[in-house]
């Protein structure tokens, strides 16, 4: 099982398995109250509290062996092995805006978007396929499991992807960009059944043809935002507008 | 120098030695930027570009000496060392709301909050002493050095701040609550010469005394927010209503 469970931090490895690590105890609360059915077992040591985890199968394991299995460096003593779940080829969930994160590469950031996105009550995120792993351990710790509560899905080309969406409905597609465009807080149709792409921290937004360029003011004029502080300025702008609500 | 440099990945060490270290090619570029005078030395291995570190003593390490002093998993090559800068006991600096940290406990998070500040142009920055270090490497590197440019002022205790803080002419005390409160987009005063204290991660805030409660309404009903990005909604809320900028 050790052995497994290692495997599992490495991204082919988890998708042949189709099984991912889910730790701590928040994360594990999170995960157990979203969907209990994807959880195959518990490993705990006698540190953690595991009494939430009514009818999950658990394997005591000692502090020395937890600590090998464990990817933090002071563990919390309790991890879940679970399904990962299929991503959704659903394209709409009354969704006002499509949100797209264009090859997010730091799990710590995709993970706090995602959570971010829960908390305002979006279901539906677009994420292109060459993003860090939404089933990572870092992504699934960094969202407290957001990931098992909303509908993922993966593009591979963002163009191809905004032709789909155009097709569900969705028009008018922004694209968020540091160095111009429209202040977000005076545009007016931000949220019109549009098309939303954040990109990369470090190298931006791929090219998407026919982008309306929008940006968030920042009088600091410090170089760039945090993509997830990005992401959560226009979310809660919705918010504010009661578009998300 | 490898022992001194390991010795100041620790709090006191840090301190008594009034230096630390600052890993990793853009929180160094923005180092030099800032605050050049305060940089002691770099250490580069040959991979890492420190063409733009002009005046500053560069010893070079190759790559086995330099990933033990790193303190990163997959270290860029380059790190410096600097002075820990004077933490500032001005109280104002036309800061038209007072941002009060209370008690934040992840250097990833205390970071990305320190960052955000500078981009959007606020000056001082109120943080409880029982707080991770600023100058720790991990809120350092989250930061992107942004602790260097912002007047930080430690307080011991929350109460006799805000008192401190009223004989500067501040008033209103707001304190952010998940579970109650006037929404944080409808209250008209938010930023009238107020202070806005935000609790820690896990505990919340501290008591505050005669403060109003304020909250960022959540859709999503989860939880609560990442104390980081509850910052960055009402930092942005101040800039969208042009109190910021």
């Amino acid at each position: 099982m050790e052995k497994f469970i290692l495997s599992l931090y490495d991204r082919k490895n988890r998708y042949e398995a189709n099984q991912c690590v889910c730790e701590g105890l928040r994360a594990s609360q999170e995960l157990y109250s979203i969907t209990p059915e994807l959880i195959e077992y518990a490993v705990v040591t006698n540190k953690a509290d595991s009494s939430f985890l009514k009818g999950i199968k658990i394997f005591e394991a000692d502090e020395r062996v937890f600590n090998k299995i464990s990817s933090t460096v002071s563990s919390q003593g309790i991890l879940l092995v679970a399904k990962i779940p299929k991503l959704s080829d659903r394209p709409l969930q009354d969704t006002p805006f499509a949100l797209v994160l264009d090859r997010i590469a730091d799990p710590g950031n995709f993970g706090t978007i995602l959570r971010t996105c829960v908390s305002v009550g979006l279901k539906d995120v677009w994420f292109s396929s060459t993003s860090v792993d939404p089933y990572s351990e870092k992504t699934i710790r960094s969202a407290l499991c957001a990931q098992f509560s909303l509908n993922l899905h993966a593009y591979n080309n963002v163009n191809t992807l905004v032709d789909n969406l155009e097709k569900e409905g969705f028009q008018r597609i922004y694209r968020t960009d540091p160095s111009g465009g429209k202040n977000c807080f005076e545009t007016g149709k931000l949220f019109e059944k549009s098309i939303i792409v954040f990109g990369n921290e470090a190298n931006g937004i791929s090219d998407v043809k026919d982008s309306i360029p929008v940006n968030i003011p920042m009088p600091g004029k410090f170089e760039s935002l945090n993509v997830a502080q990005a992401v959560t300025v226009i979310l809660f702008e919705a918010v504010r507008r009661k578009i998300l609500r």
